[in-house]
């Protein structure tokens, strides 16, 4: 508390604290102790650490397509003639595509929203890339569009504004993952609807000896 | 786990990854985390924590008296001739001289450590500051020596080291931090080893109005 008015021995460090402590989950105490701990080691790592911040933030642009970070125009993902250009996955962040990618699971394309629908939090569907999903799929190639957003209201409310723009385009089918009790969960700890639904939507056993 | 052997999306982003999982209590995916914060901000605001780091590493060297950080040979405590140069507290590290400065309640000058000692984790007297707090002494000007190490074997063990090689100085006075109730405290949430030191130490009540 009493951090704020500090007279910090030098104001380089306060400098360092003040950036350090934007960072999400930083209070000015732990970038303190972020700062003392790059004093304390070898000036060569400090300056990469500072370098590669630098270089990563000016040299990372997004896909022009599917608004991916990228070094280039179009990412790589995109740039990839190999993968099946007719499927597009739409997920809410960067991580995601990342998280999908560590399946092995997935070999379409994305398209990253930027976010999901929260009136609360201010983000309409303006604020989300939308609009340039709809003229993808107006440009005739895809065949398959999967909603993987997370499965909360917001994320609902987004896959179904999306359906919704996306309904024109009747050759296009529009699918969401799977909801179902997670691998490895017993079912006392699947929440009822989640087990619900994963009744409704169950799946021939002998289809599972192929994944 | 999976994510050491990720496919990143971008060699810059995995650099900038790399480095931020090197601070204490950063692991990979609070990194990636972190670096797709930075990416979604403004890029001066990024650009910002960089270089401050960068300018903090490089522009931050040690008091060669007192081994305070100091963009100077000479921090601005031991330049600060308002202070009294007769007495030195002997503090573990950097952060210690900031919280003692913050309490408003010292106006002497600091030696900091740079540690305690802990055979356990391989720290023993020549890793310290120690032989230079014991030549600041030689020198004749210091009247009394605070030990302000944390109340631990640790601090106890170093405490009594630098007492044993101080001896030698006898007209040096040697003091500690009063160990005692901490201000707010009830009793029965002090532990018995505290509460019986304080008992033994205990100060003129009419003393208390004076501070």
């Amino acid at each position: 508390m009493a951090l704020e008015q500090d007279q910090f021995a030098s104001s380089l460090l306060e400098q360092a604290v003040t950036e350090l402590s934007r960072l999400p989950g930083v209070g000015r105490k732990t970038a303190l102790r972020l700062a003392l701990h790059i004093l304390r080691r070898d000036e060569s790592e400090g300056v990469a650490l500072g370098q590669a911040i630098i270089e990563m933030r000016k040299g990372i642009r997004y896909c022009r397509v599917c608004h991916n970070i990228s070094e280039e125009e179009i990412c790589p993902i995109c740039a990839d003639g190999r993968r099946d250009s007719s499927t597009v996955c739409v997920v809410e962040n960067v991580n995601d595509v990342m998280i999908i990618e560590r399946t092995g699971q997935y070999g379409g394309l994305y398209h990253v929203l930027g976010g999901v629908i929260s009136p609360m939090d201010g983000i309409g569907p303006d604020s989300l890339t939308i609009d340039s999903l709809v003229e993808r799929v107006a440009q005739g190639n895809i065949k398959e569009v999967i909603l993987a957003l997370g499965a909360t209201m917001e994320g609902d409310t987004t896959n179904f504004y999306i359906f919704r723009k996306l309904a024109p385009f009747t050759d296009v089918k529009i699918t969401q993952l799977a909801r179902g009790v997670a691998v490895g969960n017993d079912l006392e700890y699947t929440d009822e609807i989640t087990l619900g639904r994963s009744l409704l939507q169950r799946t021939l056993f002998s289809d599972s000896f192929n994944s």
